[in-house]
Parts: C-alpha cells; sequence; structure tokens
C-alpha cells in the first residue's frame, strides 16, 4: 500500500492553474437538497414536536414522542461518572486550557465623554440563548462540543443548548460528559435539518435560540443557510484542510503523520506540503508510503492523498508566502528555520502553527486555540470561532444641548444634500432649542 | 391629509399575536429573482469585461466599453471642486467624526507566554481588498459611501474599491466627493448583480476582493448571498425601521418628526413610538397629523405610518423592556427622564440614542458611530458594521518541546477516544522526542 503524491512546481507556467484545480474550492451545490430542507424547515416551523417526533423516528430510529426529545440531567451526569477516569481528566484539561485561551477574548464595552458633554461608545452583550449542533454517528467528536461551548459560555450566553441525532436514542457517553464538563445548559436528541429548524423557530419543547453553531452534513449545513436571518449562524464548513511548510530541519516522519492526521478525517480532507527543497518532499514522500500501511485508518488517509494531496516545491521565498497566501489554508503548520518571520510574513491562515513542536492535533483537542477555522480560503475575510461570534454590539449616542448644535448643523446640510428632508428638520428642531 | 396610526396596548390578550404581525419579518423570497441572478453571475464569471459591458448597456443605458468601466482620477477631484464649499465642510466634518470613532474600535494581536515557553495568541490583519456597493438612482447616498469607507479604511484595507451603477455614466458629484474624502482608491460605473459578480470574481479589469459591504436592491442582495463564501459579506438589511420610547419630558413634535425620519425613506421603512403614557401616544397622534402636511415627502411618510406605523403602550416598566427587547430594533431613540437606566436595562438593539438631543438623524450623518445597523430583529444576534468587519484573526500556536509533553499526552487520549489515531500518533512523536 502507498500513495504517489502529486508534485507541483511553482517555476513550472502551469502552477497557477494546476493550484486552482488542486484546490478545486467551487463546489457545485447538490440538487434536491435545497427543497427537501426547506419543505422539513417548514414542517417543523409550523408542527412543532409533532413534527420532530416523526422526522426522528423515520431518521435516527428514536422513538422521542415516547422516550422524550430532552436528554434528563441525570443522564448527562451519569455519562460523566461512565467514562474512563483518564479520559475524564483529559476532557478537564481540555476545557480548563480552551476557557484560559478563550477568556483574552473578552470584549469590553467602551465610552469617550466630548469636551461638550456628548457621550459615545459601544456596549457589548452576549447572546442569551445560543444552539449548538453535534452531528451523530461516526462523526461525534467531544472535542467539537468543547470547542464550540467553552467560548459560549466565556461570552456570557445564558442558555446553551445541544442537539444531536442519536441512533436509537443513545448518546456517546464522551460527548455527554464534553457537554456537562462545557457548561451546556440542556440536550436534546434530535438532529438534521429538524433540529436547526426547531433551535431557529422553537417548538414546545425545544426553545428558540439567537445563533446556531456547530458543524453538520449537507442538510444541516443547507438548514442553517436557509434559517440565517432568523437567527445567526457560524461559518458553513468545508472540508477540512493542513499546509506543511518544511525544510530539512524537522523529521520527514512528523511531517507524514501530520499530513496524515488531516487525511484520515475523510477522503475530501486535504493535506498539502509547501517547501523549498525537493529534497524534503522526496524523503516525506518516502514516509509516507513507509508509514502508510501502518495507519489504521489507511484507506481513508490513501484515498484523501490520492485525490486532494501534494508537494508543493516553491522556487523561491517569496513563491512560498505567495502561495501560502493563495491557499489561506485552515490549518497551517510551518516546520522551519525561520518558522517565526515566515509566520509574520504569511497574510492569511485560519490558525498558524509555528515549530515542530506545535502539531496540529494539539490545537485540535487542547491546547487552547479554537479548533473550528476558517476553511476553503475564506481565512482571507474570516476568523477562527472565538467569544466575539457568541457577543454583539450596540451603538450608544448620547448627545448633549450643545453637542447637537454643532453635530445638528452638519447633518442638515448632509440631509439636505441627499433630499431627505424629514431628517434635515428633526436635526433643526434640535438647533431651535438654543432659544429655550 | 393625516393618518391614524395603529394602536397596540401590551395588556391586551392579542398583544402578542399584534406584534408579530406589525413587525411581519417572514418576508417571502421573490420568485425568479435566484435564477436570474445565477446566470448573471455566472456569465460575468465566465466572459469578465465582456459581459459587464453588455450589462451595463443595457440597465443603465451606460456604453462602458467606450467610455471606460473605471471612473478616472480625475473625475474624482472635479467633483471634490464641484460642490458647494457648505456641503464640503460637512462631509469633511462627518469623515472625521466617523473616523475618530471607529478608530477607537482597533482591535490588537495578542500573545501569552506560559511558564513552559509556549506562547499562544491572536494577529490580527485587516482584510486586503474590499469592495464597497453604492446604489445608483434615487438612494445614492454619500453617507452611506462615508459609514462603509471610513471603517474598512481605519481598518487597514489597502484596496478599497467602490461600484455604483451610473444612470448614463454620470454620477452625483456629493457621492463622488465622499468616496474620494473617505479614501476610497478606484471606482467602477457598474451595479446590479454583475457588479457583484464581478467584485467576486474579478474581471480583466475590476479586481476580486475579499469583502463586499454595502446596501442594494433585491438583485444586489440576492447576488452578495450568491458569492458569499468566495468572498465575505455584511449582513443583508432589511426594511429601516426606528423605535421611539417617550415620556412627557420631550416635545411631541419632535418625537413625530423622528417617526416621519424613518418613514421618508420608502414605504416599507417600520416607525414605532413605546411609551407607558397614553396622553404622550395622543399627543404624538396629534402632532404627526398637524406637521404631516408640511412634510416634502408628504406621500411616502403617509404611506410608510400607515402600513407599518404603531404607537404601543405599555402597562408597565417591564413590558416596556420586554417589548423593546422583542423589537430589537435597528434605531432605539429613548426620550425619557429614566433614559439612561433603560439603555441599561434593554438588551437588544443597533443603537440607542440617549436623550431628546440625539435625534437619529445625528447619528445617520455625523455623530460618529456607523448608520449601518442589524435590521429585523438581528440586532439580537448582530451588530453595527465597523472596523472589526474588515479585519480577521489568525490563531498563534508556538508549542514549546516541554509544552508539548503535558498537551501531548492529552491530545493523545482524546484522539484515541475519537479513534483518529494519526492525530494521536502526530501528538505522541512530540512524546517520544523526550528521548532525544
Amino acid at each position: 500500500m502507498h500513495v504517489s503524491m502529486k508534485k507541483l512546481y511553482t517555476e513550472s507556467a502551469q502552477f497557477d492553474n494546476q493550484l486552482t484545480e488542486l484546490l478545486h474550492r467551487d463546489q457545485p451545490s447538490e440538487n434536491g437538497v435545497d427543497e427537501l430542507v426547506a419543505e422539513v424547515v417548514a414542517t417543523v416551523r409550523h408542527r412543532g414536536d409533532a413534527a420532530l417526533y416523526i422526522y426522528t423516528k423515520k431518521f435516527d430510529g428514536f422513538d422521542a414522542e415516547a422516550r422524550g426529545l430532552e436528554v434528563p440531567q441525570f443522564r448527562l451526569h451519569q455519562a460523566l461518572d461512565a467514562i474512563p477516569s483518564k479520559q475524564r481528566e483529559s476532557l478537564e484539561y481540555a476545557v480548563a486550557r480552551v476557557r484560559a485561551y478563550h477568556e483574552h477574548q473578552q470584549q469590553e464595552s467602551w465610552q469617550i465623554a466630548e469636551s461638550d458633554g456628548t457621550i459615545l461608545g459601544q456596549k457589548v452583550t452576549p447572546m442569551q440563548r445560543v444552539g449548538l449542533y453535534v452531528p451523530g454517528g461516526k462523526a461525534t467528536y467531544p472535542s467539537s462540543v468543547i470547542m464550540n461551548a467553552v467560548p459560549a459560555k466565556v461570552a456570557g450566553v445564558k442558555e446553551l443548548i445541544m442537539v444531536s441525532p442519536t441512533p436509537n436514542g443513545e448518546f456517546n457517553d464522551m460527548v455527554l460528559a464534553a457537554a456537562v464538563l462545557s457548561g451546556v445548559d440542556r440536550v436534546f436528541r434530535v438532529g438534521g435539518a429538524q433540529a436547526i429548524a426547531a433551535l431557529a423557530y422553537g417548538t414546545e419543547t425545544i426553545p428558540a435560540v439567537d445563533k446556531i453553531t456547530g458543524p453538520g452534513n449537507i442538510y444541516v449545513a443547507t438548514a442553517k443557510k436557509q434559517v440565517f436571518g432568523k437567527v445567526g449562524i457560524d461559518m458553513i464548513a468545508g472540508p477540512s484542510e493542513v499546509l506543511v511548510i518544511a525544510d530539512d530541519s524537522v523529521d520527514p516522519d512528523w511531517v507524514a503523520m501530520d499530513l496524515f492526521a488531516q487525511a484520515e478525517h475523510d477522503e475530501i480532507a486535504q493535506s498539502i506540503l509547501l517547501t523549498m527543497d525537493d529534497v524534503v518532499a522526496e524523503r516525506v514522500q518516502q514516509s509516507i508510503n513507509r508509514l502508510l500501511p501502518t495507519m489504521e485508518r489507511a484507506d481513508i488517509i490513501q484515498q484523501s492523498l490520492k485525490n486532494n494531496g501534494a508537494l508543493i516545491i516553491a522556487d523561491s521565498r517569496d513563491a512560498l508566502v505567495s502561495v501560502a497566501d493563495q491557499i489561506a489554508a485552515e490549518h497551517l503548520e510551518i516546520f522551519t528555520q525561520d518558522a517565526e518571520q515566515l509566520a509574520q510574513d504569511i497574510s492569511h491562515a485560519g490558525a498558524i502553527f509555528i515549530g515542530p513542536y506545535s502539531a496540529e492535533s494539539l490545537g485540535d483537542y487542547c491546547a487552547g486555540p479554537n479548533h473550528v477555522l476558517p476553511t476553503a480560503g475564506t481565512a482571507r475575510f474570516s476568523s477562527p470561532l472565538g467569544v466575539y461570534d457568541f457577543q454583539k454590539r450596540t451603538s450608544i449616542i448620547q448627545v448633549s444641548q450643545a453637542g447637537a448644535q454643532s453635530i445638528g448643523q452638519h447633518a442638515s446640510v448632509l440631509a439636505r444634500g441627499e433630499s431627505l428632508t424629514a431628517h434635515a428638520r428633526s436635526a433643526e428642531y434640535r438647533l431651535q432649542s438654543e432659544g429655550d
């Protein structure tokens, strides 16, 4: 078992086209999904719990009407007791580190007072109720619960509602334990587009939320898009990606294993090595072939690397920086002697892992920073999930009588310039009051 | 000419339903627009400038192929000289105040060093290139240019590209002057869905951007939704709204004029008075009828107030706060003796104008805060446009060899708990290095 990674050279005249093809970021939307999801959303919206019972029986084989949509609190605490103590310790360690990191993201309200008594500012407040979607089945990850729930609670969200499909009604204990340790307030056994609709519009049992976060399949993602506007949503995540920049200062086995770690997620994950040294690329390719047969998920890794993996050889440092910025990777590992400088020179990435000890997998679980990161090049304009995603701002404008004179005069001129005379007269009323 | 505002009482058993009906926030999407816009976007994407020439001739009557898509720099500076000096002064005043306010929104990169040498943090960087859509025709507002462009430039955006449809190729001088004063770098004469597609994908003439902001009609809004993911977008704005909370401490004429100022935008704008005092509601109704015939845009105001306006009488302070939070208004004016306390007690609003001198129209133009605000109740989960909308964050993870030992052990446990063994082995490689 082996896999020959595609090799791309920045000096090639074909490179730009090859890179575009490699990244293939323009996914066509799947036919029929929109309509199906729209129907599910409308049904849940109008029929509430009754619709959830039907869908949950149909899709999850779970009789929520008889057994209850909500997971009882005692069941959550049972999960905490059920898992091995080593796992519990590691979950607690992860929650503590993720919380400590995210506390640095607290945003503060601010106000400034001008000399005439006018006060301007912004008030920062948490969202009141947030919904967290957790996928069921093979992709049930306790780390995902921690990464979504902890920043919401650090932000001050009062009520955090988790939903997850449960085949036959049963949960993964590690997921429930992560929920308890992360501060999730209530958990419901419902998934898919129906769960998103319930969170957006509320049912008799499930309260409506202000924002929904968390990963999901195409139905969940489509439902999130459809309810956006009624509630806030997080980014729709694409396939996970890693870009490793390496020179000969790092063990090629480490690089190969990090490429595998990304590739083992699923066949559509993307792992790319970027180097200025053809020998490094060659050694990593050898490590890949030597290590691949030893991997538990070798089939998935092989498929992912074959379809989406690549070794890119840059002919200059400038070309290397430029390629990294074009890719704008979700995860960027830099294992070179000038790693710190490169991290400053590269503008776009979701997270940058600097130096050979900074394996992405440490960040995936418990280094502290969030593992929910912008994919598919969206790091050019978006950010890791954070406390700021669970807070909102309100502008504060408290104009003094004196302040209204100068501001009002100019507002009047500009409003008349836009032919909005009620705006102008509203400002002018405050001027007339000079004579009061 | 007069208008009788709807009157709602919170004590009524019907109130919740009446309020839901008044806010009618579930707009159906218009049929056919999605398909039409998808075709325009695809055509621009594949044919570039050639498609822009055709659409611009068809929709704007402007021969961009012969006269050029880009507005020359000298033409921008001509506009600055062409407008009356009073208007120029007011534009400069507005830009200066908006800039000063938004400078308080600067976000800083941060790093923390742990005792074992591990460094964690977040790097804040500006987006590189941003597109600003400015509507043409009757809704061409220089204030809108200022409110979108200034925060982008304060954020550090290197290149700010403005697009606007120009009937027959001609611009409003005040809009061009506002663009120059706000730091817009390049201006193109193209509008509609075709302009959004050009900004998202780039053409021979128009460079692709990372994010698109600015208001537009249903075609523009739909195109923004369709290109979202390829580029970032701002919120899709609904009809503009004001909620005025008043007691008998404010002149009812001021309240009436502020309701008019919102209503004069268009027939779908919404103006609501909320008070605990039926007499206040009555006096404002009288002011409305007395002042309405004196208004330049009386027809639009009358239509807007008749369709969407209301006087809401709350039977307690708690009810008043609760209604304000349910509405989560884009603009909230509080003209009561306890205005400052109310502003603290109400959780959801785009902007709060405190005290009778804080007319919304001052904020629309030049008080300093942004006039691009969350509409239709989205203030529950979103914020005014700001510097933070033009910056993005990158997580920084630099784990030391010592740090990798503790973090790596727990990451390994959690990864094995998720059956992701390449993740685990990647972490474990860093443990083995203890023996190095």
